[in-house]
């Protein structure tokens, strides 16, 4: 990007930052009135711009999108839009872009990589201003590096890469997964089984250690593996039962792929006390099982699900859950994303929003 | 739009279903060789254009975009991607997009018609091949006639207007609504309560009837009237309380806003013994107030919700709702779209999906 380059060629070419600075403004004033969009009070305007001129500032992307005249606009390429989770990001991505008198628009790719290299593409053809994107790989990614040396900026969501300098916005799942199992593991559960749904092809996959005999996992850095880390470091934290049998995976295709692994985990011959579901699906998946089975929870099986969606409130019991903000999170990817394009900072930074443990009537003492 | 004036002045131009007719191969696969678009044998390939120098075709739309250059693109614009409806429709557009080898782009405009104008001025801008949309508003749509004459196709979903010529793809609310009604009805129940969300600067307006003193509903034809209408109908057809306190009106914004109307609905001196709930927030707020003030559900007060979302069948009891497919209809719209990329015939057609009535344990008897 023009700003970057400019910076680490020595002298540090001013930013919007600066000019908000020396024209005493807030950067979001400074930015629109530098970028000509959005309602910026006149005085205020002269005073940037001449902000701007004493201090040499020299606009880069917000001029790019001001030479092509078109209407502005940001994408949001979502994994799989019918997860609710998305649905809230991309609330959170709209309502920030209509702050600043953009569109968003959005690619749902449907978990497909090869559907989410081409959504890059179009929106690169189309012009976009910028793009959050929730990558369905963690390590193919030379379409999203591309968009960035176009000048396009990319902001990570729910997803943080080795192989891209950009922002990020995520949970700390590992912690909140963590949090989670020592719910369960305080109110005395030992056999504690885990279904998570995972990616098959960067899967990760389950390792004994040689030098405990408890399990391990390897795989590419992901909310799904930072989820079964955090299961598997509180089970060796309070010494409970580490064992393959009750570790399920799935794929988050449908609901009666979870259900499926979750009736083979409540059928074992020794059977899981507590249950952590690592996604919503998986919750679903869980939660119907048992009651297909005819398994009362929480008296012979306590369940933890993940994402506060409206269903684990309504039924019968209410579902203890680890809840997240997916629209604080979208909201935040776009607010990081008009940064990059105002050229206010450097990318790079990983934001970690916080989660909490929803403790409802799911969960009891063994 | 150039394939109907064709028609229009006198002898038909030959359209893509002549020249697959003429080839011997499927619409979709001449649409394809004709259009470039997507995969097709090449012997196929040759048969099509063979054929399509036999009749004369000259390509209109997909010549269009096949000299822009770019890659093909459809875009969606919804009223709410957050509310599972618009989300799922949102599923059926792209599985079309994607097997007819286009992208699909979505804008989420959040209730807002000033939003939903500006979509489409940016969808126009970015030279999309068409449009789905479920207009805001079914009264002002200038902004979509302009579309239709610019030469881009626009395809109604869940709204029908007469105010433009175009294809919409509808459910019939009035018939669903008065069968979920006639079931109460049936049960026994004579005073049943509505829910609804409406908009309101086109808010349907409760009228009391002159000749009979019975409720009517004046107002711009959308989804939420046409339920009411369904409502009023029932009630008069088996002679049922048709009165102002039983019917409450919220909008699409929240669930506690629903919540309250359902909670004064179910507080009334004389309450109601089943309510219908016109749509899935509407459904999930009676739900909850009857839950919170300790109603039993079907004990106390029958319910009848409209989608079928998830949660109404892992909550207990399992919720009775009129079911649609949304993503049926969202397959359908874009299908009904490419058919207008591919000029193959006249837009107006009003393509009415069947809705069913899934009963389930929240309905009793009297």
């Amino acid at each position: 990007m023009a700003g970057d380059t400019g910076a680490r060629n020595g002298r540090r070419r001013p930013t919007v930052a600066d000019v908000a600075r020396e024209a005493g403004v807030s950067v979001a004033t400074a930015g629109r009135a530098l970028g000509n969009y959005g309602r910026v009070r006149d005085d205020l305007r002269e005073r940037v711009q001449e902000a701007a001129a004493r201090l040499g500032y020299e606009p880069n992307v917000v001029a790019r999108s001001m030479r092509s005249g078109g209407t502005r606009s940001i994408g949001f390429v979502a994994a799989d839009i019918a997860n609710p989770y998305f649905a809230a990001a991309m609330r959170g991505v709209c309502d920030v872009a209509h702050e600043e008198g953009y569109e968003a628009i959005l690619f749902n790719v449907d978990d497909r990589l090869d559907v989410e290299r081409n959504a890059i593409k179009v929106l690169l053809e189309k012009q976009i201003d910028g793009i959050v994107v929730s990558p369905i790989s963690v390590t193919d990614m030379g379409h999203l590096r591309r968009a960035q040396e176009r000048g396009v900026p990319v902001v990570l969501l729910d997803r943080t890469s080795a192989r891209m300098n950009a922002d990020s916005v995520v949970i700390d799942n590992e912690a909140a997964a963590y949090g989670a199992m020592a719910h369960l593991l305080e109110l005395g559960h030992r056999r504690v089984g885990l279904v998570a749904s995972v990616v098959p092809h960067e899967g990760p996959e389950l390792v004994v250690r040689e030098d405990t005999g408890r399990l391990g996992v390897r795989g590419a850095v992901r909310p799904s593996i930072d989820r079964i880390r955090g299961y598997l470091a509180a089970l060796d934290a309070y010494d409970a039962v580490s064992a393959r049998e009750l570790v399920r995976f799935t794929s988050l295709d449908a609901v009666r792929y979870a259900e499926a692994e979750a009736d083979a985990l409540l059928m074992l011959a020794e059977p899981p006390t507590a249950v952590f579901a690592a996604d919503n699906v998986t919750t679903q998946g869980v939660f119907t099982a048992a009651r297909k089975r005819g398994v009362k929870i929480p008296t012979e099986v306590s369940l933890v699900g993940f994402d506060d969606l409206d269903w684990t409130a309504l039924v019968d019991p209410p579902v203890t859950v680890v809840a997240q903000s997916p629209m604080d999170m979208g909201r935040t990817a776009a607010e990081r994303l008009f940064r990059r394009i105002r050229g206010e900072d450097r990318p790079g930074a990983r934001i970690v929003l916080p989660t909490r443990l929803e403790v409802r009537s799911s969960t009891a003492p063994l």
